[in-house]
């Protein structure tokens, strides 16, 4: 014999968009054991004050109080301060326009005319800096013939010791662009400073969010308000929740074209320099739409598991792999040591296009450039 | 307007010991969104066929399910395999015998003629290892005058290492016996074999299980079945609850003596050998009954960080100090690194003994001698 | 212009298996700032005492002393206790059977028929626990027909609750034997007491070595008298040095039949119940002959991303995949949660089996049926 | 006997400031077994093309070259990218300007009065945003009396949600002022935006750089321009060494004026919110001149625990503890449940106050205040 109890739900105006997420239990709490009858009063009044409604549950021994609401409204952790309450247990994700809920289908994104997501893979390559005008051309030839799409270089670096080489700045972003243009491949470089999105969005075709910035929201919400797609890294520390709600940062700013990106967690194994969470990109497409790509070279951190890595990441779903190449990786002005010679490249993209073969994915073309 | 509904319970006959906390809502079910009626009875049955009561409350998007009975017969997550079912909220601890419900008021261990808890510290002290019986004595003397109330030594020790030094033995045992009773202090020693636990038993005051053997739960079945007060170090990546379940193991086999011991979880910082979780203290404290002590030898691996670490866990509230003490640290047989000379000891005891006194706690006088 | 200094060896005799690894720079002492000169000499002779050879670098502001000899004698840590000294580095690694070094090729285990290693694949499938005979009959007759080639089921049960199901225990093993034996698939099962090694190699072809009992340097001792092949789980928080010391372990004892499976390490997003360091695969690689397989239901405690990671071990460069396989997961006596439906397995092996192809790899026959 | 070799020195022109530490070995390498003497040269030649000297060691088995130079010149781990060189050994810490070596007392930060380190505690205290004036006002008479010495409220916060509470912006800046002055309690507010850093400095006496922002490198740099005090929290992954480097980017900017804060790092454990290292407080002492704090608000986000840490703080030699205080917490704009009540805030002060004494340091005074 069971006990059954409705819940009849309230005129709470919302926004067309989202009534069809948000109309709904939204957090439960659970008392403490021992509650007085003032203190379940109070919260039940608490919860009612922040325009939400209460429904309560009452058992022998503990009592539970449903919220009904637009989520959207509440920061769940904040109910915790409630005296008699013990605990908080949110339903819904934080995250919306990021959901699965609110765009079913993955999304696609259009880099200049190169697709990722949707069986459309992503192949980023290039070195860890922008460097000078001859060896950027001599390694863009060298990842194009092997197959990658997009171009990456770094012009301002985010380093963690402030006698390093910083990056050559505008200038790396004129190198960037014209041996992108040259080489017809859109290109991608990070940018550090609220003040430089702009900038940086006038050279290049797609802007890159480090791990180190993640949360930086100031950030985010400047690069939000460009139409540029971003690609997001996940912070070394974030969990897959926090990574979808930096990329909600962005999109609710506007711009809908975010592909995130797994590059390693913090780890206690010094064997690589982070840990490589492959199944955060099957679990990501249980919860958004966005695409997700690997960075296999930050990662590990070690050239001679880059490989086996981007495999990994690929066979794992990823819609796309983005990878450091150098000519020359001892006079590499950063991070020489986590990046492939371009031979290496060539070798491991010829098995990544096997493979995206078997999975019924493919490479995207160049814009331009017949499939 | 609040919508009610109360829990009717059933007569579920229950041990009369557990009853004030079991009868009562142990896990709510969160069921996915879009669950068919179908799904939703046949959860209603599974937990019905299990031997528990279903409350259900059904939201226009989300149903929820309370259930209600002996949380000790039911392993919660297996319920998340039922079809239809989301996620999978207990609201019981999976320990009962360490929780602070079936003890409310703070356990008392005896170590031979030691207390432990509840006001009185424990100082444990001694050598890695049992090393010759000279060494063993000196050393004993010089704790035992700077205030230490334990002895400690390993006969059998867990080494990452089949090719370093893995202790003495019996041989061990007897001299670790002999000279504890020559300074009249209780000794404690590491278990690592179901084998030889009686051994121990017959040898030392204080049987201790490594943080490597934490949920080694043949060797905790063992310890459980003897009298003898245990000291369970906690595991490098054991969660709190991980903790007292396996201190829920010996308690359930009739050993009530049991002494938990923070000493460091897994970091990913190299700076210190492990990361010493000090909150853990307070922590376990809102959660149980059982002491609680620090070991900031092994949660360091660094003398010169000991002595903070030790006022540190004093100063959060715990029930004693274990602290590795040798007097030529370079020639120890085992983790000499992380080892006091007794000189230091003396020091930090010196310091420890004016927190205690702030504290409104104080050292357990060794057995037979005036407080 | 260069400074050489030539370090001359001496005449250390070594076992004749050793030499070629041995006789060389084991670890380099870096001493502290303002070291003064007796306690170099102090620490000189301590290396000698030690029976070592030392060699002295001495630059205007730091002092450096690399030692040479058998590294096997020698617990690097136990230097840094040596006044004087301020950071130890160990050239070599701590383990030897199981280093690349002492067997460049990589090691082929054979399970009673079933190679595992050296492109021979393993396929581990089977329930968490052995339930009763029907249900293994049936779940073994579908997983070799979905093309597993060894059988799993635990009889006894390491559980965190000691309210738990602990397993049917040697009813369980018997249970194992005659279903393996029906479906001509050796078996795999786990053992967690040193007492009972010996009886559960009487029933199984293979000893599983759980996760929680890595560092049981007991029991695994007791697997290393034995000359059943052992499936050796990394440790929750085992860096890969740690996993592979416990590997040296078993093969020190005697027994050379070691394959490692990497299932998941602590992390701290709770959207997986571990983390999946699908990087150890090809890390150990670099380091060991031994094979190593992956576990990707325990790594993700998700059914919903055991394929994708299943998928990521195989491209990464793993012998094989253990995957736990029930027919009713909801009725599971343990870990349902986790367990793939056959139909599922089924169709995740179609894929393997591909990607097993393109890689150049192939899952071995059963014993006794042409490939 | 033994082997010398005295490093030669080259006359490489100095700062004078750095020449007496930097004058030193700085980083050794390890070479790959078997690496062929082209590849030695190779590296000789490298080495001396970047401008560092070079000292080679040969071993039977290994070859090791030290190099000596000025390190701040130098990324280390670029040399691992050359040709046969196995494994880096940084000798020297990677920061100067904020290790001991560069200042070997203890510094003591000003700010605006209120001194921080070398036996001066400072009590920061105060609610997470800063909310209406009567409010502010009515916990800043409360935190006074209670003991603070510097009055807390944040006017731009990071939020995790684009839809939480982002702060009163200047507004929020002008109330901090102005409730400060009238309680005479210099302020300490963060700053997340490098636009706004010189607006924050003119309204505040202490700009707090949050965990997320430790790695913002653009912002470090602005705050470093200024001279303002800056309170600069670890991130949730960075290591000691990743915060002082932190550090190092504000010092070398020239402001000096630098107080770390131990907050919290990642951990596996829901059970608190972060995992508390107190190691690092004595960690730090031995590296860097700089003072530390502990937030145990953040570190632990129970209100349960704060009182046990912020006491554990202390005792390891913290020069000062953050805690948040709310008269409302289920109020509060933001973390009203890791609020302490002001009641509980004064009798934790009255306990901090008696250990300080204990340990013979002294909470600060305010300006104008005779202490």
């Amino acid at each position: 014999m069971l006990h059954e109890a409705t819940m009849r739900l309230g005129q709470i105006p919302l926004p067309a968009f989202f009534s069809s997420i948000l109309l709904a239990l939204t957090v439960i709490l659970i008392l403490k054991s021992g509650v007085s009858e003032d203190q379940v009063t109070h919260v039940l009044e608490r919860v009612e004050a922040l325009g939400f409604q209460a429904h309560l549950s009452r058992g022998t021994y503990r009592t539970i109080v449903g919220i009904i609401g637009d989520e959207s409204q509440l920061t769940p952790e904040s109910l915790s301060a409630i005296p008699g309450v013990s605990k908080v247990i949110p339903v819904l994700p934080p995250y919306k326009l990021a959901s699965l809920e609110a765009h079913p289908e993955p999304s696609v994104i259009d880099v200049s005319g190169v697709k990722v997501g949707g069986g459309h893979l992503a192949m980023i390559a290039g070195p860890c800096s922008v460097e000078d005008p001859e060896r950027m051309d001599r390694i863009a030839g060298l990842v194009r013939a092997a197959g990658a799409n997009l171009f990456r270089g770094g012009a301002f670096k985010p380093r963690t010791s402030p006698y390093a080489f910083q990056g050559l700045g505008e200038e790396g972003l004129r190198i960037l662009r014209d041996v992108g243009r040259k080489h017809q491949m859109p290109t991608v470089t990070e940018v550090t400073d609220p003040r430089n999105v702009e900038l940086v969005a006038e050279y290049c075709d797609m802007l890159q969010v480090g791990a180190r910035n993640m949360q930086n929201f100031v950030l985010l919400t400047e690069v939000g308000r460009t139409q540029r797609p971003v690609l997001l890294k996940r912070g070394m520390s974030a969990t897959i929740t926090d990574l979808l709600m930096s990329a909600e940062y962005v999109l609710s700013q506007g711009n809908p074209n975010v592909v995130l990106c797994e590059r390693g967690v913090k780890g206690f194994d010094s064997a690589t320099r982070n840990l490589f969470d492959v199944a955060a990109v099957p679990a990501v497409k249980t919860l958004s739409h966005l695409p997700i790509i690997v960075d296999p070279s930050h990662a590990t951190g070690r050239p001679d598991l880059i490989p086996a890595c981007a495999m990994a990441g690929l066979a794992a779903g990823a819609d796309g792999v983005h990878i450091e190449v150098h000519d020359c990786p001892e006079e590499a002005k950063s991070d020489g040591p986590q990046a492939l010679l371009p031979g290496q490249y060539a070798e491991l993209m010829h098995q990544l296009r096997d493979l995206a073969h078997l999975l019924g994915k493919s490479i995207s073309p160049l814009p331009g450039v017949a499939a």
